[in-house]
């Protein structure tokens, strides 16, 4: 059985089936019953409770609020935005009828024809139509001003190809939807809630990021601006794992939202719309999990440390259970979450596979000499190195290597972003780098919206973003030849 | 302004739009777009993130972990439970398509009629199939079991007559579903669910519940036996607040799921499934608030102490705010949330009539006097009376009166629900009651569908629950005479 369990596809070999493997054998997710619906896993979800936790406590904690708003929006709504509809309409999953009925042969439902909605209703792909419809009755002054509103929901997107977390027709995320009285209020909501989808990135999941701004045409449908972190994965190809949104007064125009200034003028309100979704999950995955299995970060880890006892007799199983109790009540009581793994069915080495495919941070194992000496072996996933450490002030070993841990899948990533960032200026290098090794390509590009749709054409590579600290530089496009005056970030991208 | 904050229907003369006005003034809820469905506003999202959070922590210390299954569900999978398919098809949101296009005058969309699915998708109204088909690969033997999921999610189920949080189409609501061995485990399950709901019933929404079990045609759709817990509202009507299944090996053997025994025998799973929703919210409006306003329970108030400065120049508002700041600082390091409502717009007997109708369980006024005498004003919602304190302890004494309040508004309802419980005999005197007061009725019942049809065609009462503490009793059915050997409880029911 211990076999089966590392039978993980090479990383180096077939990274796409790497991660396929990695996220069925680590149970965090699995395809369901229906064509690009993923069931989110029990150890997946655990994951996702525990970046919800997170975020949501940095959103409180900046002045926002949690609401619910529906989930199906009238068809019309989402035309009313002229660029929205261009960008959703096509994946939108449709409701037209409200009722079954048993069919003819009474072996199954029908879809009752005479039970069809006067308008049809679309589930969300996203939800500023139908909070922006609401927003109209509760903004009447400057006073009902600023809105500053989050849900944490489900949304479906009708994609044709799908991968559990990275693409999914449905998946969960929040999305943030505020109204400010001034365009200045606005742009800086947008900012502000970029820089905490990168400190969430870098912190929490030990995921560099690189903040920027995207081009036009890579700007979401209905954005005046779309901020962006951009993560670099394992295979040299960029992830977009959050982003924000500044949009103007393009809906509270397309829903005459106003609101009557301290000067007592009627005003367009200004918003903003930020998400992150399960997507995080799998750049969680990619940015730096091996061949035996997930690395994760300690924060977000649903189990930080596991005990594993190494015993030949009942006997020296209760010293040991005895003694590991006292151990774990230390560990619980600095806040750190442990299993006991006691399964008298498997033996230790298929555990320790199971706990390194699974990615706990911390594996500690204590066999009947550990006992006498008082000490307990010591494994950490992210070097896959052992010591022996004594039991005394073990809740302070562990809880310091955890941050250590924390701190050195972090370095790692940023390394090996360092080291698959390349600064290019002719287009047959970057053509060849691009398929040599991937990664991030900072190049310069003449700003046109043509030149991006070649170079995607011609390479797959798109601009992830027009980095936020990009600094001033006289240069020519790599394709065009044309002036350009910082450079961007080309990549491959999920 | 403070008039229209007050003007609530009069709770005695008009309960039900009493209620609609209350949810509306208290801003936890609105009607959306979408007919049917509402959206839940900050205030009464956060009363349901209240919920959720000791639900979930209840659900966790007693072995369930979270998963996340498709919204979506293939239309042929609700007809794989007979009685599950007649419960559930009358009331099915149904995707047909899975793209809109422009309109052929352009000004719109229409559904494009090449994106018909093959087959139809409904939206969930419940997990039951959807889980049970992914349950089917999760289980092989009896060490895969017992499997204890729960899942936070949303679902539609198309009403026709709807009321904020008590009954709209779409909802949001937890559904446990789990997997046993043995028939007896999913049955203590099932028990232990009840009694949990029970548990946060009283203890966190200070609300007396009774636990019966659902007379066959009350069941849920494809199960064995409901078990609910039942609470009197203020106008005497019942509100099904919680219900626990034993859904036998009915979706095991719909789905063909099975595991091998210790034995080596193969064996059909056992089940049940458990869930309460946001109808919760509105159990609790009904259950506790008056004239005022809502009357929340301490632990589920997203505010718990509101402090109103009362000031007649900026220098007193300046000193009443300092010494405020420890006082507010003092409260939140005892985990009590605190508001400091400084507007300056508003005079405070506004600020004191909102909050009444916000239901925060304690207001705090302090004036130049308070100030220096070192004392504070100090109000009770559920009493509406007030006392000046000494701000020395203040702490102290805001956290033992939170702990009062939230007993005697539980004492209230105990009482309210005494008195409105009646023991009767006799057919028309049970009529005549529930026209005159309504509550529960304790009367005997001979068991038949049939009596039970008729009772609920004439007076619009239904069998509430059998409740399980119900002592045996010879006795006659009210209706037909018949023997009965145990009361039930009838009442009219939301």
């Amino acid at each position: 059985m211990a076999k089966e369990l590392k039978e993980l596809t090479n990383r180096d070999e077939n990274y796409s089936q790497w991660y396929n493997d990695l996220v069925i054998k680590a149970d965090l997710a699995e395809n369901s019953a229906v064509k690009g619906c993923m069931v989110i896993k029990p150890y997946g979800y655990a994951i996702w409770e525990k970046m919800q936790q997170a975020l949501d406590q940095m959103f409180k904690e900046t002045g926002h609020v949690n609401a619910y708003f529906p989930l199906l929006i009238p068809k019309s709504f989402l035309s009313k935005e002229a660029q929205h509809v261009e960008g959703f309409a096509k994946e939108c999953a449709v409701v037209t009828h409200y009722r079954l009925k048993a069919s003819p042969d009474g072996k199954g439902v029908v879809v009752d024809p005479d039970a069809k909605l006067e308008e049809e209703l679309i589930i969300r792909p996203t939800s500023e139509t139908i909070i922006w419809s609401t927003y109209k009755n509760w903004i009447k002054s400057y006073r009902d001003l600023p809105i500053l509103c989050n849900q944490w929901a489900n949304v479906v997107r009708w994609e044709m190809r799908t991968r559990l977390f990275l693409r999914t027709t449905e998946f969960l995320w929040q999305e943030g939807h505020t109204a400010h009285a001034l365009q200045s209020e606005a742009i800086e909501e947008t900012k502000k809630m970029i820089d905490i989808y990168a400190n969430f990135a870098e912190k929490w999941m030990s995921m560099p990021v690189i903040k920027g701004v995207k081009s036009e045409s890579e700007r979401f449908a209905g954005a005046v601006e779309t901020y962006t972190i951009e993560a670099l994965m394992q295979d040299g190809k960029a992830l977009q794992s959050g982003t924000s949104h500044f949009l103007g007064q393009n809906f509270a125009k397309a829903f005459d939202v106003t609101y009557t200034s301290k000067e007592g003028k009627l005003e367009h309100v200004w918003a903003s719309s930020w998400g992150v979704s399960t997507r995080l999950i799998g750049a969680l995955i990619m940015a730096h999990s091996d061949n035996n299995g997930l690395i994760l970060p300690p924060k977000l880890a649903p189990i930080q440390v596991v005990i594993v006892p190494i015993y030949k007799s009942e006997e020296e199983l209760a010293m040991i259970s005895e003694r590991v109790s006292g151990i774990k009540a230390q560990l619980i009581s600095k806040g750190i979450s442990v299993k006991y793994d006691d399964r008298d069915n498997l033996k230790p080495g298929f555990k320790f596979a199971e706990y390194e495919l699974k990615g706990v941070p911390i594996r500690l194992a204590m066999g009947p000499r550990d006992y006498q000496n008082s000490t307990i072996e010591l494994a950490r996933r992210d070097t896959l190195t052992k010591q022996v450490v004594s039991v005394d002030g073990i809740a302070e070993t562990v809880a310091n290597l955890l941050e250590e841990i924390q701190e050195n899948i972090y370095t790692k990533a940023l390394r090996f972003r360092a080291e698959n960032t390349t600064t290019v200026d002719n287009y047959d290098e970057f053509k060849e780098l691009l398929d040599d090794k991937g990664g991030f390509f900072l190049a310069h590009w003449d700003g046109t919206a043509e030149t991006e749709q070649r170079i995607k054409e011609e390479t797959k590579a798109t601009i992830r973003c027009i980095p936020l600290d990009a600094p001033e530089e006289e240069g020519k496009c790599m394709y065009s030849g044309k002036p350009s005056s910082r450079r961007v970030i080309f990549a491959r991208a999920y």
